[in-house]
């Protein structure tokens, strides 16, 4: 059967969960109090619902037990985000993930049986970080505190170069796992492969070595 | 030189943003209207200043014309937020990026010429729709709307099996990139390499097969 998903709070954070989630084929329940919100969501979630989910057998009424997976959107207004979540631990719902506002907050729902507390906006701004340090890295995945996988652009500095040439493995400790050119994805390219600018190199390897790596060839100004 | 960066509102985003680039050894500017949220960054930032960025000499006298990159963080006043913005581009600053808060706001940024927005919550929303489809998918990386990187968790089903075995490529058209045990990463394992539970194993391919791979070998159970 097809995992069930119950979205509670429908601000920017649950408006966007709901949506991925339906983009990836699932059945979302989307449940905010204000009616407002819940109206805009009747055309996109499988089905939606006005309910104050501080409320115990409101959320009872919602059948809020039989869900795989319930998220907690509810942000600014801590005591409810608390309460809400109480609730469903009480209720035994399997799996609960709530966003928190700060420390405090996370603390208190650890404490009460959140099974995954995040923090979005915080999460984000270190995404970001990574991301504005190098005008050449697109994206990256942290495999470990030392070790990512990075998208890189390629620029006019390895233009014309095959990866034998630029020898990043021996020379930097990096393998390139894959060039992205417009939309097709070369996995493994071979050694005789050449880069031409505006490609997407897909590397895995130490961060202080990409970070060598991308200073010496794709720092190509100063901006 | 090093890479001078100012960061414009302490909210969680900018505190974020402020906190992981001081650890990759960035020079920052940390800026607030409010005294409290500036004196908090007093021993992180580099140099941290009060002031309504609102205010063109107020922002000249920072001598914000010489960052190389400054972040808006002003969230919830999109009118300041935009004013900033506005300042900052007439100011000549080269890379300016901004949060928005809602479309409305970000079409108004990129028409005025900001060079960046983005959507903290938006987009922290699909990266968590993506981690709670499976529990299995620790983390990824969307190198195209079509082809990912995933981390997955390996389980019982797989426990003592090689790659060979598994045989993910043919029978998948995944490729395995790498393995990570407790603190160990291996690039490009071999095809004679055993798993364990608890491996985390890091795939390449398209997002189809990599569900279809996902499902058949690492879903353990139905929650
Ligand atoms: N007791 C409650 N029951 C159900 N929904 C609630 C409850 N309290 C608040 N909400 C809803 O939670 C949603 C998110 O609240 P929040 O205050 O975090 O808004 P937001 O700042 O717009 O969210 P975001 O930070 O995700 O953009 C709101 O739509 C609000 O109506
Ligand atoms: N004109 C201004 N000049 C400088 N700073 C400002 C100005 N207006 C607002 N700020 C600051 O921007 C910061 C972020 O504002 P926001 O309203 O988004 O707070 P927040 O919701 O706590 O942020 P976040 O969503 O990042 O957690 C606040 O600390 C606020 O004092
Ligand atoms: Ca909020
Ligand atoms: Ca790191
Ligand atoms: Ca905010
Ligand atoms: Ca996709």
């Amino acid at each position: 059967m097809k995992k069930q998903f119950a979205v509670i709070g429908l601000g920017r954070f649950g408006s966007s969960i709901v949506k991925e989630l339906v983009d990836q084929g699932m059945q979302v329940l989307a449940v905010d109090i204000n009616e407002d919100k819940v109206n805009e969501f009747a055309g996109i979630a499988t089905h939606a619902a006005i309910a104050d989910t501080t409320d115990e057998n409101t959320l009872r009424s919602l059948g809020i037990r039989n869900f795989d997976h319930v998220i907690v959107a509810i942000g600014d207004n801590i005591q409810s985000s608390i309460l809400t979540t109480l609730m469903l631990v009480e209720i035994g719902v399997s799996h609960i993930t709530v966003k928190a506002q700060n420390d405090y907050h996370e603390k208190v729902l650890n404490k009460i049986g959140a099974d995954k507390v995040v923090h979005p906006e915080r999460d984000m701004g270190i995404r970001i970080a990574h991301n504005i340090v190098s005008k050449n890295v697109l994206d990256y995945l942290e495999l470990s505190d030392e070790y990512s996988i990075v998208e890189l652009q390629a620029g006019p500095q390895v233009h014309g170069k095959t990866l034998i040439e630029l020898d990043v493995r021996a020379a930097y400790g990096c393998n390139v796992m894959a060039v992205k050119r417009g939309d097709d994805i070369h996995v493994s390219p071979a050694a005789d492969e050449a880069l031409y600018t505006g490609d997407v190199i897909i590397v895995i390897g130490a961060d202080r070595d990409i970070t060598r790596m991308e200073l010496d060839l794709f720092d190509d100004d100063t901006a």
